[in-house]
């Protein structure tokens, strides 16, 4: 309905994000306003030379795309698992949940293919960034947010900015210890908040009551075949079993010293709670914080989060952001 | 020998340093070099109005002496344990190591009486800031100091500035929880690293084993009329007696794993251990980060301080920085 030209005048200036995860590789195209105008959803290959070629081909496609959307791409966000050193754009190391994805320079291969700048984060600190451009963290200065998804990460805020730390190892939360002993982390060690609260722990406690016969409440149904999830672990407890509902009091627990640790280290004004239990475990981490920390620290707020793709999201805004940035 | 003329033109500047800990009261008269040029100390009063009386009473005897010692006073820093907003000079809150201590201002008395600018801050801030003016921290954009006397404390430096947070209430290192239950604390809650680690924690362990007649080892002889201290217990884990070991090592790691929740919410390049207990430490810790860091992280140096008064020359240096600023 509206002509080329005006078509021209409208475009709308937008980012290429990668979002990386155990499962996913993803691709979006963002608008400024933060809307995801384009999606594309890809199991992550699992070896190296595969991986990179799918997200070059996701973005290719993308970017054709954008075209027919009237989108001006001004550069590519990658959002993934690990530990990343953002300055060079680079990968140093992740733990199993993405295979050979240590020493690996994103930015060099991608910009080159696609002729476009790129940047990159890891999914937690670009869950933080979308909070602080999209989110409840606009206009708050000190704040963090922590996606509870299949493991536990995320990022800090402080002075309105990231904090990376010495050796892009600072706001890796899902590793926050709350035990001197405590169940076996992905990351080798024990007794991190990931090991008792994060998704795959409740699948593992879920299973093996399960495996005891003991996961079922009066009304609840489990087929055969139906694999066990922490999704069952809430329902059964919701129906009142008691093996169920200690399991989750212990991980709510276990997340809520974490998150006083969090206080009691940099002491931001919010916490932001993303992924998919972000809103089963915000009233009990409201608790524990009141039990347990300090009173100067109490008057921290704690919301979920109100976007529904943190880290595309992110991913885009070190794009957005740099690309109409006023200063040079 | 040198004539008073030249006396005037070699006037050393100086900071008067107030430190207020759950014992004593002291004041020094520090110069730039870090070097304290006179001490005194006094019984932390009991009461407020006592204790501020003698603050003053204290400073006034410094700058009398100041002028014997050629010193030109720039001003008066405290350091004072309990939460501080160093912005207004008030302390908020402290724990009942310090009585009759909350919502105190303590600039506006202190400058009105002497005539002098004040800088106020907490005992472990003002640790970190002397760590960065005159010990292992100059020229490390990123450290934490973690102070293990009595009680523990510390403070963060970020990019070369202390990590105050947004209600003053960041670095309160000793409140880290390491454990979901734990022994209690002097801050109400459970399981921090204080409850662990501190010199009082040790005592508490000491006389409990001395109550069982656990304490003894070959060799060690302890008198009737002795008070037990922590150091009863090092001596007898020296001697072999394995319950001073078993308690000296589950303080060591509870002291080292929430070292490591520092590594992983902030990741500092150098931590700086100071106190009686420092060089106890530091080889325990920098064990238990080599076992449960994650990788990125291990690259850390562990150091004990090579300062004599922390508390004192950190107080000094938020004056003598001040005083001697290039920019307005
Ligand atoms: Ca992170
Ligand atoms: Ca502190
Ligand atoms: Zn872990
Ligand atoms: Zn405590």
């Amino acid at each position: 309905p509206i002509s080329q030209d005006i078509d021209h005048i409208l475009e709308t200036q937008s980012a290429l994000s990668v979002d990386l995860g155990g499962t996913n590789l993803r691709v979006a195209i963002v608008c400024m306003k933060g809307n995801i105008l384009k999606k594309y959803t890809e199991t992550n290959p699992n070896t190296f030379e595969e991986r990179m070629f799918l997200i070059i081909k996701m973005c290719k496609d993308a970017m054709r795309d954008a075209v027919g959307l009237n989108c001006r791409i001004l550069g590519v966000g990658v959002s993934t698992g690990g530990r990343v050193n953002p300055q060079e754009g680079v990968v140093l190391h992740s733990t199993n949940l993405i295979q050979e994805w240590s020493s690996v320079d994103l930015r060099t291969p991608i910009s080159d293919a696609l002729g476009l700048s790129v940047w990159v984060d890891n999914d937690g600190n670009c869950a933080a960034l979308a909070e602080r451009k999209f989110g409840h963290g606009r206009r708050v200065e000190n704040f963090v947010t922590i996606i509870t998804g299949t493991g536990i990460g995320g990022g800090i805020i402080h002075q309105n900015e990231l904090i990376h730390g010495s050796t892009f190892c600072a706001a890796e939360l899902g590793h926050i210890k709350v035990s001197l002993e405590g169940p076996e982390c992905s990351c080798g060690s024990h007794g991190c908040i990931e090991a008792y609260a994060s998704g795959l722990a409740l699948q593992r406690e879920a299973k093996r009551l399960h495996d005891e016969d003991l996961l079922k409440a009066e009304g609840m149904d489990i087929k055969l075949s139906e694999p066990i999830t922490a999704a069952h672990l809430v329902s059964a407890a919701r129906m009142g079993n008691p093996k169920a509902e200690a399991v989750l009091c212990k991980a709510s627990t276990a997340l809520g010293v974490g998150i006083v640790n969090i206080l009691h280290i940099v002491n931001p004004s919010l916490v932001i709670l993303s992924g998919v239990l972000a809103s089963y475990y915000k009233e009990p981490v409201q608790h524990v914080i009141s039990e347990k920390a300090l009173i100067s620290s109490q008057s921290i707020k704690v919301v979920t989060t109100d976007l529904d793709e943190p880290a595309l999201l992110g991913a885009a805004s070190m794009v957005l952001d740099y690309a109409t940035r006023r200063t040079y």
